[in-house]
């Protein structure tokens, strides 16, 4: 046997079992604080450090936030969920009474349309993964199927929108057409196994699958159900895509098909040539994943990489390749192809179109740049 | 529109995002803490609160413990794995090598070999459904497939055992066939998206899926090629199945099809007759779950249950079905049934052979009695 040096944790017991669990001291992981929002803190948002993660489930704690008026502090208690407007039945439903539905679990990717906006802009921001592109996470949704609503309120056959409200300060309520929320929406209850958290819409939420976080109502209260959209702020003024003809496009609520490498990505150090794993996620508000594609070259030469994690619709995939570095400048792409066929674009082909600003719903190929002493910066190819 | 009364959160900004995210002041879960061990408190176990949570992941802070010596707090610059023995070449690696071999993700159930052992007591203890059956977790484990560090070490074609060995002061260690070890296992580097914690192993760990949860060796620091077990004091002592014919069976590591009812279950408090969902677990060891049946009254009768999870191999799947209490004392079973077609035992059917004592690898029939004023109970049926 070898001689091993008994280290200090070997030589004395260590911490009994605790009621609740917490990260080692050695790798404490925190949300990147990404946006001092002009409004105030409570209208922020923060990303996960997706450089820091790997596999594709996203702990709570870590789940990307943005908020318009800040997280309440809701007592479900006094929570109520109203149904009305074009219905047969308006219907409350208070959060007992919603955990006695039939629920259903599905593991989602959820997406701000907002995610990756420093990437277009006119400079290429030297950030982490996580910084330009965290605002995107992962879980496993537990919750009540909209339709079973529905089932007890009746429809108005001319109801074609709903317009779903949330119970924090901002009253923030977007317009969900109703065929799209009855394909696949649920009132999510528990994220990841456990209730859902404050900052994620405790005591319950509006999910939409595949579609901008935005219109995944967080502290839902209320669905009007109308035969039109009501052009709230948040698909006016925000959330819709202002195109160089003075058109500004609303409701694009399906995200596009998207990857980002996470590793080795934007601000960290090789420590010198040989084997890494290039590794990161891609996803499709269309699907699932058919092919992911990796570039060390800058897109002169693509290689297929694995998907090393289970596929699946509307879901997030992990996908990975080893890769021989030469220690010579490279730069690293990824290129995500949905089951729908739909490509992910370079960056200018996602930006062609677009008025100078705040682009929302961008999607183009994220460039990393590895300089020849190993240090990885983000980068316009 | 109804008049909706402002409730106190919609009146003011709420909390901004925050680093680290946290639940809810109104639904604080922790873990069930089981086992007052008579060794001390570093040699304890805790359970997860299964009648809390829904869907099947569960948040790394409420996964199940069992320690036999404490949890160590491991700096992961001083802690290395060593594989030797019937090797070519004895090989040490350390944490941050492994970060660049090639990984794996996916999604599977950990089940102390422990679990539901008060279900093998005389009398049935009115617990609730984690503090019973609550040694069973489910993560998405992200590392480096075994085969790839025997790749480099080279292995003596007689090795056909692994000695593994933890960094804890106890120096738990356990024999695991090498076939058994080269089907899927890994060194688990993330659980759920974010490195190991300390719990769980930190930096590193074993993990052999769908085996008792007690050889996927928390904090691995040492694999030993050998040509036969080496018949530690964890599997004489311990994780052995006497029989009644005074044989003790070792290294049944497999753990068996099971599924456990998670709500209604022991000590919750049905309000009134009416319509509830029954839900709950089931997984097996020898690959995917084809069906789980639930009766409402004691067995004689059975519904199949639908599977509203994503199913996959050696991962558990969350069963529902809606039922209908009358007022009427009944009893609620699941039964699961795998791809191989084993099918859960009933309780009697289950301790058939084994001595009196602590039974290991119990993996019986969970019977819930409802009493006519809704109160729930473990019963033995």
């Amino acid at each position: 046997m070898p001689v091993m040096a008994a280290e200090p944790w070997m030589t004395t017991s260590g911490e009994p079992t605790s009621l609740y669990g917490e990260p080692s001291r050695f790798a404490r992981l925190q949300r990147e604080r990404v946006n001092a929002h002009p409004y105030g803190p409570a209208a922020g948002s923060s990303s996960t450090p997706l450089q820091n993660l790997n596999g594709t489930i996203t702990p709570n704690s870590l789940h990307f936030e943005r908020h318009h008026s800040g997280i309440p502090d809701i007592d479900p208690a006094g929570h109520r969920l109203t149904v009305f407007g074009m219905v047969d039945r308006p219907l409350t439903f208070d959060y007992n009474s919603l955990l006695r539905y039939p629920m259903q679990s599905r593991i989602l990717f959820l997406e701000c349309s907002g995610n990756s906006y420093q990437n277009t802009a006119l400079d290429a921001a030297d950030m982490t993964c996580g910084e330009l592109n965290g605002l995107i996470s992962s879980s496993e949704w537990t919750g009540v199927p909209l339709h079973f609503l529905f089932d007890e309120t009746g429809l108005d056959p001319k109801a074609s929108w709903i317009i779903a409200e949330g119970a924090d300060a901002s009253a923030n309520n977007r317009s969900i057409p109703l065929s799209l929320a009855l394909e696949d929406s649920m009132i999510a209850l528990y994220q990841n196994g456990e209730p859902l958290r404050p900052a994620h819409g405790y005591p319950m939420r509006l999910l939409v699958p595949g579609c901008e976080g935005n219109i995944s109502i967080k502290w839902l209260t209320s669905m009007k159900l109308m035969d039109q959209a009501a052009h709230t702020r948040e698909e006016t003024s925000k959330y819709s895509d202002l195109m160089t003809n003075g058109i500004a496009e609303q409701f694009s609520l399906r995200m596009e098909v998207k990857s980002v490498i996470t590793t080795p990505s934007g601000k960290m150090s090789l420590p010198g040539k040989g084997v890494y794993e290039i590794s990161g996620l891609a996803w499709s508000g269309h699907g699932s994943i058919r092919r992911v594609d990796v570039s060390a070259d800058g897109g002169r030469t693509w290689a297929e990489a694995e998907k090393q994690s289970e596929p699946g619709n509307l879901r997030a995939v992990r996908f990975r390749i080893p890769w021989q570095w030469n220690g010579q400048p490279a730069m690293l792409q990824s290129r995500a192809i949905d089951a729908m066929g739909h490509v992910q674009p370079t960056r200018s082909d996602a930006l062609r179109g677009h008025a100078p600003g705040l682009v929302y719903h961008y999607n183009g190929i994220q460039s990393w740049r590895v300089n020849e002493d190993g240090r990885v910066r983000n980068h316009y190819a």
